[in-house]
């Protein structure tokens, strides 16, 4: 199978941190393309940069061919709403993701994030995922997204002591980093601390594998149809859904 | 005061509606500037169509100036969250303004909205503002936002008859219009049914009137903060912020 | 238009402080008129003392003409289901005013109020009114009601360091104040704090104001229907219902 | 042990059912005194009446000597938490008596109350207690309270019709009666159904003896806690609170 | 009435020490028998030790005879569910017991255990009941279980310490402690901390009374119906039900 | 990776169905190894069954060798509790797996099950793991588990017509099979409607994948922390957990 994995943002060390992360789990037969939008803002920190993001995701879904499942790329999940009424295929978001695996190998988790303003958009996803309840407390550490880029910098033992703090004080069985580019510390993370340390990038990878395996794409009937036949204006014409069978990008 | 009001859509006829129902209601000092995009869709009927229109509500808030609250008039609410980092400004969408409105005036509403692909997104917002357990039910009378405008439609009727069952059924004690394209029959669909019914233009602008009358402003702290500078790439680059000093469009 | 300002306590000194606070911020076509029972606790601090200010407030309510719009200044919203079934104009309690605007312009607010035991009030109400997850913490500053209008009290920092460690502890976006005697303090809290502070009072005036301005009545179905004509016994007895005609107070 | 059983309305035939009630299922060593306040609504229907009954039931409670515990036989559990503070023995609600031990007997069960303006409140403390998850539906059957009172009224029957309709379509597993004046009908309506159907004056006497037996009083520390000493004025001046240490009334 | 107490744990001196518990609050007229099964764990710790107890405590309930209610003496109040579906006689947990009187003396109440990997058990069991929203806290004390038998051991002191942690932080009216072990700690550590301090056995003993004198027994409508007949293999055979009339252990 | 797949109840022919469902969609990999216990009940239709089955899967567990993830194939996660604290690996139950993944593809689900008893037992599922807000209602079918089992039943015509009443009155956007029986009705069931059908053992198959792929066990930390050493009495004596380092069964 081919999954695109989207890095909403458009820088390009981390899109190339993500896809090595997306490889490192999925199965042989599987493919994965790794993309990032050309406009947009460099790091997602907020519902600001969210909204520049979300244009370019839908541009990359509709420039790629032959994809049978989609990974969002951003913790916050960036566009998935928006990224699932696009097609037919599975659309998967790495917050989610790590929620509900989190949710299989724990009563409780916690979410060490990168910076407090991007504390309450987890927290709004929790609740409409329907699981706020098994999430303990939503953390952040004040590293910046693009300070995990770079070597030397004090980010993995801020997030370090920010885990012993959620397993100390929120009664924490699992630890969700909540940053795609934290990817690559998980499994050292989960060795120091002694409970597993979930990445959204690898959860998201195996679930689309998983849906791709057991027949399972996204719903049509409800919030997810496929986007009326309407003409958009201006830069985004392009992009103009055609109606119900034109609209829906074709899985393979 | 200034009170910009943005139309999400690009669809001047109803740009035009929604600028008179605000007019209406506003004090004799406010002024009601109404505007809309020039990119983006027509009309705004789910998910995918709302991820377009989100870049030109800031694109329209950053060319206003003087501007002491900003209004956006699509029922989804689309861009509140992307809005409200963008200026110290207060910001108010219309699904939220009728909803605390409804609840101030009644124990439980039920909303009509126009198609049922609409349905989740309403819902998501009633969990997200914490308002879901004061909303009976969301109800769709199955009337596109464009047939709103046509004259000789059936779209009353169908909108009339879904407040009666939503009255008898969900025993609402109010109604919630759930479209800014229905703002003409919130008066006399309140005289058919006895109760009230709301219509969230009326109830953003007032309540506009009331932050800027108490002197309140969106709380910079947390996830409302000003977006962090940095360069957005491509077509967004102008909409780059530059950080907390600059970003924030100031207030009169 | 016209507003009832209803002290349902019997202290003077407080009802005037508060109808200041409400003239200040009302329109200049605002008439206020405010008034406390002659009968009851001269402040309410707790579930007792509610319960024998009850029927003042409907007295006052009674023995007043021609009002648009009535606003219950105790925290606590005291009697305001009551009151609401006793006119079909709006009734607004300044608890639920400022739950509903701090949602407006922070993501979660924190409540300052006076005394431990009012608390579970407070907290009640929110459930009640839905808006329960948009407040963080419900925090006492141990200061007693009537010592909010002692010269020379250290009220002022004892609320001022609550409202720090609200900020600091519960990531609180906005503060309310949980207390109408509070009301003089909320600019210059707001000012210190780099937070909006919100105090009822003028929160519920605006927002008297607009409900007045969109034409929004009590719904007459359902919980707040008028009163069923009975004949109360004793001391109650001139404050009897005469039915739905007869019982519902007239506005304007 | 002695039982002060507060019908909170003025009904006198009322009072007497609601004793007779509760003296069938007393154990033989505890006394039933059943009271109603002289002053006051004749019966509770809605948020206004239940506002006038108030003082009249603590007043009654000030009056009686050496009691172990109170039942306030309304089934809005009219006043409770005032009740509570204003004295250290036990108080129950019939409200609360019935939705706890149908709890214990049925994963869900459906009340069936009067009138539809009451289904609010009862909603209301379903909230508040916690255990609204555990209630499927509050049905009205349509029946004014007092016409419970007259022989000859189809009150029973509809009452069935609503319990036979609960249990069809809200897979209710037992049924709680809404109202004082239906206490009589228990037994003969669970015989007919098939599933237990409870009278809150019952549940509310047994579990006022077993909070008895084990010992237990309301907490004194928090939302419970003694009024603080002050003087009321005007008719309410004799029920002032004289402080902790006299306003609690002593239970034997 | 004849009360079977069953502890689902193997220690016969735990059997006694509930026993004792039980009769010191049960009535003159009320038998109390308590037993525990063969086969099983000697202590219950978590959910592995749980699934184990269960059996026992069926097979128990249909070597008795004659019994109108059951208490399930283990704070998880494990097998619940399965021994209301065995029996149309009452069954109550001493968790339930407690969590529900606490809630008729207390707005919330927090519970004070055994160990750290027991507070989840009882987590979910708050919210099945329903009861979540009024428990503050569930809190360890890091006593085991057996230790609570030991003469000597610090097993007071550690739970009298969480007590006072429990009322200074979480706002605690009341306390529930959460291991039958500690049945004879109530009273005095009640008496030490000045609130009320809940025992479930003795809370479930009494409850039962309560339910037999009202006449209440185990809805067979929906989730705790008979369990259909069918034969069981192995070791369970005997236990098989043989339908919803033999299966269905008579009450008196 | 090899899957021990657990049919808790007896029936061998339901076992060849589940491990026929596991193997098909199982990568070509993983080898599924599909048992059931000898002792317990034929099928497990309400919480009386559920409690005689959960010995029987410990035991299965621990005759099995060189595992790396288990299934608990009953619709009901029957004992996964205890379960997961018996070994590192991950377990899953084919319940919890269909919800999250119907999460996944679907704003809303309903659950189409076998019998009414049943209903209970999941709502409190969907409840413990949080999803209850993503799921829209659970309905019986009225088929009788051993019914599926039968050629010639009208069983699947019953599911079908649920399914179509789950769509219409619900407004599911997907479908969970609520029974491990219908493991291969899944398929024909999607085409016919026009949504995602889940089967519980497909998925549970394979997010057992997804998560031996990215490493993640059960934490050992909370409530699956390893049973505690101790000695169990009679039938169980050789199930006794021997304290953290034997007792955990060991993956490979």
């Amino acid at each position: 199978m081919r999954i695109l994995v989207i890095n909403p943002n458009t820088t390009a060390s981390m899109t190339a941190k993500i896809g090595k992360a997306a490889m490192s789990v999925a199965s042989a037969e599987t493919e994965i393309i790794s993309v990032n939008p050309g406009d947009g803002p460099p790091s997602i920190e907020g519902y600001f940069d969210e909204a520049f993001a979300v244009p370019g995701i839908i541009a990359e879904m509709s420039k790629a061919a032959a994809i049978d499942a989609y990974v969002i790329a951003c913790f916050d999940d960036t566009g998935l709403d928006a990224a699932r009424c696009a097609t037919e295929a599975p659309v998967i978001g790495i917050g989610e993701a790590a929620f509900h695996l989190a949710s299989l190998v724990a009563g409780k988790f916690s979410v060490v994030t990168t910076l407090a303003r991007s504390v309450p958009a987890i927290e709004h996803n929790l609740v409409k995922y329907g699981l706020a309840s098994r999430c303990a407390k939503v953390r952040s550490s004040e590293v910046a997204v693009l300070d995990l880029e770079l070597p030397g910098s004090n980010a993995r033992r801020r997030i370090s002591d920010e885990i012993a703090r959620a397993i100390a004080e929120d009664r924490a069985e699992a630890i969700v980093l909540g940053c795609a580019g934290m990817a690559d510390l998980a499994s050292s993370l989960s060795q120091e601390h002694g409970v597993p340390v979930l990445d959204g990038v690898a959860c998201a990878v195996t679930l689309a594998e998983s849906l791709f395996r057991v027949g399972l794409r996204t719903s049509k009937v409800g919030g997810y149809a496929a986007p009326r036949s309407k003409r958009f204006s201006g830069i985004y014409e392009s992009l103009s859904p055609a109606g119900a069978a034109a609209a829906v990008i074709s899985p393979t």
